[in-house]
C-alpha cells in the first residue's frame, strides 16, 4: 500500500500504478461549510480505502444503503492513491466569488488558453474539483472515485470522467502509448528531490494553502489511429524523433541515450519531431512531471476510439505546460494524428498529517 | 501462453483473463473470396499475436507502414486469447443473400428477439463478424483487435467495439460485478467436458462448418448506479437473492452453498429474485458458459457511465438464452438498476489445426 499522509498528497511523484480512474467535478449545492465539511469526509474516507478497507466504517444497517458500494471488498489496497485539487471556476465562475475565496486563488491557477490547436469539448474539460484515483486493479481505482461521489450527494455532480490504464512492464521501463512508442523516458524522478522541489512542488510563490502542492493540467488526447497507422514507419519515427523498436532517440542506440538536438546528417533530430519540441533544452529548461495514462473508449462507428489522458504536475504551468504546449501547437509534427478534446487545470492540495483535512486551510473560516 | 489451435477456439472454454477487448465488425465491400482470404489472414496473425510475435512476420520497409503497430512490442503473449465469429447479417441481410452462404445459416444463429426491457441502441448492435480479444494486459487485448482491424482496411469496418475488464481475485474466486455482488457463481468450468458437450458446443444438428464452434450472445449492460447505490442492503440483497458481503445464497452461508429455491421462511429466495429466475431448475435445467466483464465508459455528465459486457457462450441461444432472457425480461428485480443498450448474436467457428482457416469450410467454393 501507498501510504495516504505526508508532505505532498501520494499519487504525484509516487510511482505510477496500472490503472486512473480521473473525474472531474462540479459543485452544484454547497455552502463553503458543507464544502469544507465534504473534504474532511473525503480526506477520511481516501485514508480508509488506501489502506484496503470500506470508505466508511461502521455497519450500517440492512434498510439504509451499504455502508461500501462493496465491489472492492477483497481486493485490497492495490496500491490505491486518491488525490485531490481544485479548478478556477472553484475561486471565480463567470465573475461571481462563490464561496468567498476569490482571494486566495493562486495565479498559477489561471485559465489556460486556447492553444492553435485545441478542439476542446467543453463536456470534457474544467471542473470545479479533481479526484484522480490511481491503482494496480481498475475496479479499485473505480471504486475509490465511486465512493466519493456518492459520499458528495446532494453537493457535488461529475462533470466528466475518464478511465485509463498503462500495460504491465517491468518496474522502471517506458511503457508505449497507443501510437506504439515509448515517450516520457526523460521524465521526473520520483526519488530526485531536487527536481522535485524546482519543477513540482508549490513553493513561497504560492499562496500558504497550496504550499507542497502542484499544479495539475489534465488533457484529453484523442489519437487518430487510422491516420497514424497509415503512415510509413519513416514518418512515425520523425514524428517523435524516436525509433519506433528500441525507443531511441535519433543518433543514439538504446531509450535512454541522450537526446542530441544539434546532431545533424542522418542522426539529426526533424525541426518539428515531439522529443525535440518538448525538450528541456528548447523549453528554458523546463520539466514537468507526466503520469499520462493511454485510453480506449466505447466505439460506436468506424474507429477505434483511443488515446492518452495527458496528466501533468508542475508547480507553475504559466512557465511550464503553457510555452511547452504553445510551441508543440504551433509546429509538432504529432498534431497530424491527435487531437486535443479535453482539457483542464487544478490546483492540487498538499498533503495532510492524520487528523487534518485536505483543502482545510483554504476553507477555514466563513465566506 | 493459451494455445491458439484446438478442436475449439481458445476464449471460450479457457480461463478468463483479466480483460477484453470486443469488436463488432461489418464487411463493407469484399467478396466471398476476400472474406475467405481476410480469415486465413486473420488466422494466422492470431495465432501469432497469441504467441506474443508481431501480427504480420517480416521486417516491412520505413518507407512503408510498419508490419506491427508497435505497442504491444515486449508485453509478452500475456494469455492472448483470439475469438472469431460470423454474425446473422453475414448470411441474409435486408432479405439478400449477400455471399450466397444462406443456405448455410445455422437455424441457432436467428435474430434474437426483442425482449420487453430492451433499450438497444442499433449502433451498439449487432454486425456481420465479431472478434473476442481476452488478455491479462488491456493494451494486448486492444492492439490484438487494432492489428485486425488494420489488416480489414477496406474490406470490414468496426461497427461498434467495448473494452471491458475484472478485477484481479485469486484463480477460481468469483469476481465482484460493479453494483459489489457476485454473480454467476455457479458457472460451467472450463474442465466439464460433459457439460461443455451438452451446453457449449455446437453438435450434429448445427450444420458441419459449425460443429465444434458455439453461440455467442453479446450483451452490452448499463447499470443505473445512483439508483442502486441509494437503495438498501436488503433490497440490493433480495434483487440477487445473495448475501452481499459473503456472496452466499439466501439460506446458505458461503459463496458456493447451495440456491435452495424451496427454502421457506427467512432463508426464502424472492420469487423475482435474480438467483432464482437464471437458475438451472428454473429453465428446464438450461446453463450457458458465462464469460462477463466489467466496462467503465468515458463519462460527460453527472452518472459514472458502468456496466456489464454480458458474454455467454451456448449450444442454441433459442433453448438457452432466448427463454432464461425472456425470464428475467419479465420479472427480475434487478430491471429496475439496469438497461441494455446492446445486443448481437455470432456463430462463433470451431477451432482449426496449423495450416486451416477459421471459417474455411464455411467459405469454400465460390458463390
Amino acid at each position: 500500500m501507498v501510504p495516504f499522509y505526508g508532505r505532498h498528497q501520494a499519487g504525484i511523484a509516487t510511482p505510477q500504478q496500472s490503472n486512473v480512474m480521473f473525474a472531474s467535478l462540479d459543485v452544484t449545492d454547497a455552502s463553503r461549510d458543507e464544502l469544507r465539511g465534504l473534504l474532511r469526509y473525503w480526506t477520511g474516507a481516501a485514508a480508509r480505502m488506501t489502506r484496503g478497507v470500506a470508505a466508511v466504517e461502521g455497519g450500517g444497517r440492512p434498510t439504509r444503503p451499504p455502508w461500501d458500494t462493496g465491489e472492492a471488498l477483497g481486493l485490497g489496497p492495490s496500491q490505491l492513491t486518491v488525490t485531490f485539487g481544485v479548478g478556477p471556476s472553484l475561486f471565480t465562475s463567470d465573475g461571481v466569488d462563490r464561496f468567498g475565496l476569490g482571494s486566495q486563488r493562486p495565479a498559477a491557477l489561471a485559465d489556460l488558453p486556447r492553444f492553435s490547436t485545441d478542439e476542446l469539448d467543453p463536456s470534457l474539460s474544467g471542473g470545479d474539483l479533481c479526484i484522480q484515483a490511481c491503482a494496480d486493479d481498475e475496479q479499485v481505482a473505480f471504486h475509490a472515485v465511486r465512493e466519493l461521489v456518492r459520499l458528495g450527494h446532494g453537493l457535488v455532480t461529475v462533470r466528466w470522467s475518464q478511465a485509463a490504464f498503462l500495460p504491465r512492464v517491468e518496474p522502471g521501463a517506458t511503457p508505449r502509448n497507443l501510437l506504439g512508442f515509448k515517450d516520457g523516458t526523460d521524465n521526473i524522478r520520483g526519488d530526485d528531490r531536487t527536481a522535485l522541489d524546482r519543477f513540482v512542488w508549490a513553493g513561497a510563490e504560492s499562496p500558504a494553502w497550496m504550499r507542497g502542492g502542484s499544479y495539475l493540467v489534465a488533457r484529453r488526447i484523442e489519437f487518430l489511429l487510422d491516420r497514424w497507422d497509415g503512415s510509413s514507419l519513416q514518418e512515425q519515427e520523425a514524428t517523435f524523433g524516436r525509433r519506433k523498436v528500441s525507443g531511441a532517440p535519433f543518433g543514439g542506440r538504446a531509450e535512454h541515450d541522450l537526446i542530441d538536438l544539434r546532431a545533424g546528417g542522418t542522426d539529426a533530430i526533424p525541426a518539428n519531431a515531439h522529443v525535440r519540441l518538448a525538450a528541456p533544452a528548447t523549453n528554458s529548461s523546463q520539466r514537468i512531471l507526466r503520469r499520462p495514462y493511454s485510453f480506449v473508449d466505447r466505439g460506436a462507428g468506424s474507429q477505434l476510439p483511443a488515446g492518452l489522458l495527458f496528466l501533468a504536475y508542475q508547480r507553475d504551468p504559466r512557465r511550464q505546460f503553457v510555452p511547452i504546449q504553445r510551441r508543440l501547437s504551433a509546429s509538432d509534427a504529432l498534431n497530424e494524428y491527435i487531437r486535443h478534446t479535453g482539457s483542464a487545470v487544478f490546483a492540487v492540495f498538499p498533503g495532510v498529517r492524520r487528523g487534518q483535512a485536505l483543502g482545510g486551510t483554504l476553507l477555514a473560516g466563513s465566506a
